[in-house]
């Protein structure tokens, strides 16, 4: 089939002017006058949808066309007409249109607006809706900056892998991997499960995190990124959490932290230009639809620099919030983990900035952040941005021997567990950080959308796996 | 740390000689003639070492330096000087070298080769080797390659689930995903294990495509496409099999098995050509030390036109060259699963060229793929390259709802189960196509290392799931 996309048309409309050309979509919406009528084609190529004009002198199939419900896929030929007047810039005067496929007329997304909700149910068809056509652009768009962006600055993507024995951090719970049927599972003599039975002969996991899978790469390419799946086992059923989600981790040789955070702001600046200079028309329906404040705030982010303070600096300005009144579900004082409540008071109301906070206590953070001078704090830091709190979190990694030891010893870790952990630090050591940035998180941020469900094509939440 | 990467270096040679840098980098080999030393330097941003001169004279910590072994991380500042009259383009004197790391003297990977098999024990020490920092620099260059060829076509990237309910197309054994506790699993009255108590409500599995999914989002942005992780459960402990592994699905609209064969030719060509142009040292390596014909390989397949055939008039090659006889282990007769040594055959010594065999006996096919007119066969196609067989597998998809329904029902298969993806074919159908490719293979293609565990950062195969 000898096919124009919409795309093309609108990319260069004052060429396709007085051509002749076939477009292939689905129908948004028809309106029948008689002896003329509108058809509203999208064919997926880009947000706006094309409009045809058929008029029944020149169609003979004019009352099948006319008659046709919404999402039914047609093939429609004619000469495209520039309408400098219109809203439109063009229209398609059709001379000929095939009803590839009838849409049923029960089709449940009718014009009238859905609730998410509602959608929600209807993964399948959902992406025809102008809202998961606009987030799921954005999505892609995105992913492929993300690519670009450390592609461009010669980093090596490695796809660490899903399922691991390991549980990275011990961060949240994990899902088991097996191919024992637990109805009826192999067990040692002395009745436990035996997983010498199971497929990869121990217990197995999906990964939490790829980083320090990552880490064996960064002290080999220098620079590494991963992007790929991720798992928590929560049993939180809120908007912001899902038990599968995508995680971009960047790791990088010969960095501390101050070059970890230059990373991060450069990457997250870098896709949001993207995005903003790809996705005009689904973000001018977002900005309407969604979250009227959008654009100001993407672009608040794009061109502002990111502060960088200190953990203890943070908490002295909530402390002195507190004196002035300003109330917190959850107290302040140093030591606390920084709650979101606290963190969007720092981005949005203190600073009214994208924030890096710096150099957390130690007792609060994972095993493999390097420690501070005076061994109370270490080198992680947040990135946290208003209208959502935290976006990113990163650590310089302890690359010194000794003291990862001494760490992993004091945390009651299984040193042999770690062993090849521990070997990148003999042979060859360097300074190194990274970084970890949810990917659900940054297209929340990106489209205003506000419930996880909503960014993800097929979610997996507690109690859900449809599709 | 203001420092150069190796990368820039060559790439800006002449503009860098004279000029005072700083690198930092691993150690791969030192020679110490006593007053003055060469450092062999690299830091992953390219395929080729640094040669560092160090003097005497000129370095306090000369002995410091010559003693240090093979792997020690160093920042070594130096004036560029170009040497137009030796094998390297430029070398670095010296005039300062810090140790950043050490590396113990019992470092696993010194100068001697040592073997794949070996080297897949220290999974996390080998991404320092040649043979390493090519494979794995390919699979990150072909990686981009595919999301770059797919977005310049106006393509949406798709992340289809990892986890599901469904077993596509019943491909193969599948990893359960739980959070039940086989050792004390909830049972219902009856006896059974209680599969409404486990984290999703009901038996979820590791996915094994992402195809069903992706044409819910081809039928609405007209072109998709996914990249990620699927998995397999197979007990096969094969050179060419691994429980995870990394899947491209391309899903078209309004396109058939031509166009879908188009799709296929333009994006290998694509790929094999990004890397020819991109890792001439790595490929220039493992010509010379993996696979004597790669180069020739690759580029035959970039530059001639693939061969398109039947199933059919497959099967009549096959049969006359065993009258010639041909010898074959596994009988060729019309019905057949082409085994890889007729692939072989075919693309080989028949055609030698990239070869599809198209419409294969719907038989031995998957259930949505579409009839073709007879009823014999399906409108599928394997695209055959010379030295691995089958590297592709696609088809067009059965659009029709009634023909589809036949299908399911005549396979007795649950039409509930796919209600969704009839649902497809009831609201605006239309004729559509796909195909996957298996990463990893072609991974193996374009490097032509001989076994999936050595293109994997960390491979997963039956009884390993180790680093």
């Amino acid at each position: 089939m000898d096919r124009t996309k919409i795309a093309q048309l609108y990319a260069d409309a004052e060429e396709f002017g007085g051509q002749v050309v076939t477009v292939a979509g689905w129908v948004r919406s028809i309106r029948d006058m008689k002896n003329f009528g509108f058809v509203t084609l999208n064919d997926g190529s880009c947000f706006r949808d094309l409009q045809i004009v058929m008029n029944r002198d020149d169609l003979a199939n004019y009352d099948e066309i006319a008659h046709q419900n919404v999402s039914a896929a047609l093939i429609a030929t004619g000469t495209v007409k520039l309408t400098p007047d219109a809203p439109q810039p063009f229209e398609l005067a059709a001379t000929q249109i095939v009803v590839e496929g009838a849409s049923a007329p029960d089709y449940p997304l009718q014009k009238k607006r859905a609730t998410p909700e509602f959608l929600r149910t209807q993964q399948h068809l959902r992406p025809r809706t102008n809202l998961f056509r606009a987030v799921f652009r954005i999505r892609s768009v995105a992913a492929a900056a993300i690519h670009t962006f450390f592609q461009d600055r010669g980093f090596v993507y490695v796809n660490t892998p899903i399922i691991t024995a390991n549980d990275a951090e011990g961060a949240g719970e994990m899902f088991h991997v097996t191919t024992i049927d637990p109805a009826n599972p192999p067990r040692t003599e002395a009745g436990a499960i035996d997983y010498r039975e199971d497929f990869f002969g121990k217990k197995a996991s999906l990964t939490v995190s790829g980083q320090l899978n990552a880490e064996n790469f960064a002290l080999a390419f220098g620079d590494v990124y991963t992007f790929g799946p991720t798992f928590r086992a929560e049993n939180s059923n809120t908007a912001r959490h899902a038990a599968e989600f995508w995680m971009i981790e960047p790791e990088i040789a010969f960095a501390d932290l101050s070059d970890d955070m230059d990373l991060a702001e450069a990457m997250l600046k870098y896709v949001i230009r993207r995005v903003m200079d790809t996705c005009t028309d689904e973000l001018a329906m977002l900005a309407r639809f969604v979250d009227k404040g959008l654009l100001e705030r993407l672009e608040h982010v794009a061109s502002s620099p990111f502060v960088r303070i200190t953990y203890t600096d943070a908490i002295a300005i909530l402390e002195q919030a507190v004196e002035a009144g300003h109330h917190f579900d959850y107290p302040v004082s140093w030591g606390i983990d920084l709650q979101t409540e606290h963190e969007r008071f720092l981005t949005e109301e203190h600073f009214r900035q994208p924030t890096f906070v710096t150099d957390y206590p130690a007792a609060i953070k994972a095993f493999y952040m390097r420690l501070n001078e005076g061994g109370k704090t270490v080198a992680a830091m947040d990135c946290l941005v208003p209208g959502i709190g935290e976006i990113i979190g990163g650590s310089q990694r302890e690359e010194r021997l000794d003291v990862l030891e001494a760490r992993i010893a004091e945390l009651k870790m299984d040193a042999q567990e770690y062993s090849h952990y521990l070997d990148l630090r003999r042979y060859g050591s360097c300074r190194h950080a990274g970084f970890g940035l949810g990917f659900e998180r940054l297209v929340m941020y990106l489209t205003g959308v506000s419930n996880i469900r909503d960014v993800i094509p097929h979610p997996r939440t507690v109690g859900n796996v449809e599709f």
